[in-house]
């Protein structure tokens, strides 16, 4: 779930992408986002049915109270997402109002499942070590432990790459200025040298994806960055 | 602990802040960081010599894994922040290159210091809660979750305030713009209509901000915005 949560995150981030129509990476970040509320909420129906079997009561516990918040807020995020990212109905200035509230939802409910899984980590280990318990340290708790730190490492990692302003992909004014790539008399060149020598290509590349960047920030300035 | 820290990092974002010199503010998030590292300090003593009296192993759980790197790695921060930013002797470039690291250190040890906390009360819910247990949902534990919710949605909204470029201070070239205020003419003229119509110096308060907001995020572009 977190590893298809934070792929939905990243989509954005890789640079490989930002030759791809801004169209499909929002489908495939809709698409991911989609799997992993799928995932989540079968692990839901999972953890009641589990609770039931084992005459468990259910919804007792902080861990409980924020991961349900967590689902039902992150469901909103992608249903809200998808009526107003990804259908055409929705007017520009309204797109560009909700963007920056869906950003950090996203990254929040993101921060938000981690922590919801260390607490659950705590909690089942609590209950599941008994002979030897947890507070003596076995063998198990130690790499559970290992296991819930590179958790919280893995979600650090995601936050800092898309806090990185340089990862931005740049705006739609980019995917028209490379578009002609491959398709007018000097792309077809730098495709045939792609084995000889690609240095030229990805310099140009290079070069107008900085130019994306300055153009990027400026348009940011003036809070009318596409969010088509 | 949590406020005292969330204090020393929303001090920038105090509009009112503004008028003052940024080495005072610096002053006021360093002063205040440092008062939550000692008592951060002060209470992880406080529990090994709980443990140690009660009998109970150090060291054995996530949350204190996960705690213990999150005080060394703030009072890391603390230190290379008083070194490099509070001290006179790092050159702008080096301020520069680790302005970016020490913000998103900070707001990471932030929500790491909240989800350490939400292992805490978990852990500490299940162990003293045992008739009722915490399973029976008797009204400590409600309360106590609420408290954990709480503390939840409060990170949030600091990381929130944090994070709207709005809210950012602007840079010290406002600062020099603002200081003739009450030293010129004009600035006096200004005070002395402070009690009858104090509403021209807000708004010219206002106009000189929105100006420094621009020549902020034109500064921010450049790589170039001030860390003295």
């Amino acid at each position: 779930l977190v590893s298809v949560l934070s792929s939905g995150i990243i989509v954005y981030r890789l640079p490989w992408t930002w030759k791809c129509s801004k169209f499909l990476i929002k489908l495939i970040h809709a698409g991911l986002n989609t799997i992993a509320m799928i995932f989540a909420i079968v692990a839901l129906v999972a953890v009641f049915d589990y609770h039931n079997a084992m005459n468990i009561p259910n919804m007792y516990s902080l861990h409980s109270w924020i991961g349900l918040a967590a689902v039902i807020f992150y469901s909103l995020q992608v249903f809200l997402g998808f009526a107003i990212f990804l259908l055409p109905f929705a007017p520009v200035t309204v797109r560009a109002a909700f963007r920056p509230i869906h950003i950090y939802s996203g990254l929040t409910i993101f921060a938000t499942v981690i922590a919801t899984s260390l607490m659950g980590i705590t909690q089942k280990l609590i209950f599941s070590l008994k002979n030897p318990a947890y507070s003596a340290s076995p063998a198990e708790a130690t790499f559970v432990n290992c296991l819930g730190v590179l958790l919280l490492t893995f979600g650090i990692l995601i936050l800092w790459m898309v806090s990185k302003p340089q990862w931005k992909r740049p705006p739609e004014v980019n995917a028209k200025v490379l578009q002609p790539f491959g398709a007018t008399p000097e792309g077809r060149k730098g495709e045939s040298t792609l084995t000889d020598g690609s240095n030229g290509v990805k310099s140009d590349l290079k070069v107008n994806s900085e130019a994306a960047r300055k153009q990027n920030l400026k348009l940011d300035e003036a809070g009318q960055r596409s969010t088509m």
